[in-house]
């Protein structure tokens, strides 16, 4: 199980080379994922058109995939129930930052899972955000990172691995802005169930990992710009 | 638009012929949905067996479908990641209500939507609950329902209808134990972000709906005693 | 196995909730249909265009799904190749009730079975056009209603329900008109064969069926003006 | 639009090589079907067992499918409604002609259309119907053939090819055995409806039509001994 | 085992009745296979258009499928991945034999396997080949063939059959011009390696039985004109 | 395009962090492609078994996929035609260099692309073959690496690039082991035809080629001891 710590696993996000517009990979402790994001002009069907035929705003969407060899025991491939929840969770988390209508056509944030050692939703959410900052260019994206907090043998725990997952009584994710507001808040009780207080507290301790994330987020922004 | 509320929608539930061991309909205001529950004594594979070659537990899943004539423009059959990720939810939420150890193979707990009109999700988990607990017979269960709450136009809603959940900057869907414990959180900032001060007073709220809820619950087991 | 009848099993046909534009419930002895009717202005591309650019005529289609309750094991969803063989003999027998040219659109008659305890296909015939005639409003519309007979241990018996169906040698669905013309006769010797003296006898006992049944559906629809 | 004819269209049923156990190719008129008839030892899983283990009974069954250049307009590959509708149909006309207790195993009927001008599925269970008799070798079979009646313009007309039957106001699919009896009936109004005195005529029409593929079939079987 | 020859398995392509606009069965020992070739107008979307907004050019493409049965244990039908392989190979080859400027639209050319026995892949080639010529009419084609080579315990082999194949140390398929020119070489050591010298002799034992396949196009094609 | 080279493209292969048993990422030029190579103990039921019911051999498969960042218009997610014989293709090259009966289990070689530019299956080769050589530890494997030439503008070209290979008349793919002899021969004339001259010029380059690419192999092989 994974050693004492007061806050976030060892995070770094850096630049990787890909064919998209923005590309990163975030490694979270052992969890590393690979996030691009990819321009294409063609919005979906259903946004509306303003009276010129152009469409009313663009869209961010999102994909979440594990690499067959990011689990221990191989990961087979294809879409399953779980990587379809996680994707619409990463979609609105990205969505949030960015006003769709200064958006050109649809940008869509891939998440490719190279090692899975937990958080890999979160982890997704935060490198994903540099990603697509880093696509937009100059249009302006607001602050978003995304942090998993939960309580493992009754005490409140920030940035879960795999081993402290496993082991959760309860398991939140928390996905917040740079004002400190959030975006959204999954508490589960896998095991358990959990009262104010509790949830207060990992309230608390999701507000902190979350600020130091984004200060990893600033400093890779800063490499590429 | 609905009416003024200061509860829930009027909610039924109601017994419902069907050939499944459990099976009511819940009306929550005009959202409708027939929730039956059907037993099976295989358990998933993955389950770990005892040393007499029994496996360690049992299994509560869901299904979750919208029928084609729930919405006014007809919804077209078969699965969508909406569907896929509502009916995790349906599931964690049943299987915070029972132990597991004490239920012998797998229950399934069907949620097929007759009239969409807001709050799908958490009237299939409070309407299942009392399927699930038909279905379980002397099995004992822990009382569980579930409410939406958002803010629309800057005010805190409980049980929000389709106009509501249209307009709401956030959503939220809470689903609690008869002590006043949370099993799961799930909210949404789909068009604006909450701070600590509103997402509390949210789950005030849900706390007050789900009370409401319970009570139509054990109107209906009486019923079916 | 069911008690000793001259006539069809005791049915009613009751308008139900639904957001759909035609919506009832068809219980036939223990078998349940929900049948609704949706209107949508698209119809198939196969169907020719006249010189304005107008398809020359609408269409009407047919779903069938047994919901997973419907059956004392659960039954999986997701089509099936007998659903596939039923939703075509449902349709066929609906247009066959309309003048194609008089319908502004594609009318969608969806089947959900309840409860299947036999004669679900001929009862979501009869359901179904009581939908499709609250659906078409003003459109005229002619009687069309189906009934099952077969033979069982020698004997032609009326509606089948399910543990007569399955000691029949021989199942047959009848389509009528009201003026007690064929739309469709389907015969099966599934354990036994059929000479024409029995199938006279069948064809005799289906049209009394028939009968009784528009009887029925004619209540409904005066309930629904 | 085809000739005059008081009979059948031309017929030959030939056998070809295949690597299967039974394998011909039906001619009737420009419809033409390779028919394959494939044995396999192994059961479904529904066929009960005896106390010994093995299966009570065999199963025949068949699948229909037309080659991409059997229709003028290239047909696509790949599995349709209607194929689903028309294998179930040959599968239940063949299982009428054996005793399955007699089947050790599975045989699969395998009707590929090489040419399709009308009655495909008349043709196929004709057809099959030797490829499973060759398979079979020394099992006893019941004669029993299928052919399409119909009626066009007001008169009843006789094995219908494809423009008959695009014109056709009623279309009948029967299958018969040796001796003159009902296997299936399959009639369908679906330009029009029919009453009994048609019925009849088309029902006698089709007696004479079975009688000529019989002997057409025999003929095959006597080459193949 | 096959017998001993020097050039390849006694081959004939004979036209065969199909509602395509080429159509023909190419028998090569004992394997069998039904090419045909379809025409439709609609070429691909990603075929660029010309100023005039015509397409630039035509297209030919292959499916390739083993009807059921085709092998001694019957074959189940649908796609998979050796399929999707052959038909790509089927498709280039063809293509080589055409100025797609000259093609207006798209042939698809169909090889349905008939019977099994080695060497499908390139009989379909040399049958489609001339389907497709039949289908083209006036348009130019060059001539082209495939036929297989092998190792055999050593030994350089024409045109394996299934047992010689099964044994072969190695297999190779090559597609060549009437001139003498390689469109394709496929050489596979799926149980062994080979050096320079061998693949020469199979280059060389190649074109022999190209040639010899080529007199077989001739006079297929002599017939259909 | 490309610049003027003599040999490869600038290479390496490099240990990369992941949960498989094996784990690198091969740069070619600006091709990349990360390669695992996980371990299962479950044959395919297809694998024979000896008397005492232990398989006869293990198995080496391949997947390979582009990811969507991997090309500048985003690659849409899940399989098709062409990565489908793409991964055929590098799974029959890995099994030439072991010994399957000294493979306990599959070794699933998973080849995931993250930039395309050309070469991408012959760098999974290649790539793989040390992940797979990582992953057996102990067990002998022999060198065995792929590399593409081809002929532009008339003249032989080695290791194209996507700006080359879309210009190439003939795209060839050559498997070799380290003894120089050919596990796989694939070259295709996809806008011209070869003779055998220009055959023998572009396998003389490929051994050139593949020389050099084994000694990066050894390289990163060495760095992994």
């Amino acid at each position: 199980m994974s050693r004492l710590r007061t806050g976030i696993r060892s995070t770094t996000i850096e630049p990787y080379p890909s064919a998209a517009a923005g590309s990163v990979v975030i490694t979270q402790g052992r969890t590393r994922v690979l996030c691009t994001a990819s321009l294409s002009p063609q919005v979906p069907d259903w946004i509306r058109r303003d009276a010129t035929g152009n469409p009313e705003h663009g869209w961010v969407t999102a994909e979440y995939s594990m690499l067959p060899g990011s689990t221990p025991q191989r990961k087979k491939r294809g879409p399953d129930a779980r990587a379809t929840e996680i994707q619409r969770f990463i979609a609105r988390a990205l969505r949030a930052a960015v006003d769709l209508k200064k958006i050109p056509g649809v940008i869509t944030c891939d998440c490719d899972v190279i090692v899975a050692d937990g958080g890999t939703r979160t982890a997704a959410v935060t490198g994903a955000w540099v990603a697509l900052a880093q696509a937009l260019g100059d249009v302006p994206i607001e602050p978003v990172a995304a942090v998993s907090v939960g309580i493992v043998a009754g005490r409140t725990v920030l940035d879960l691995d795999y081993a402290l997952d496993v082991a959760a009584e309860v398991d939140m994710n928390v996905v917040m802005t740079g004002r400190g507001r959030f975006v959204e808040v999954q508490g589960t009780g896998e095991k358990g169930v959990f009262d104010r207080t509790q949830l207060n507290a990992m309230l608390d301790l999701a507000a902190k990992g979350v600020k130091q994330l984004m200060k990893v987020q600033r400093t890779c922004l800063e490499k590429l710009e």
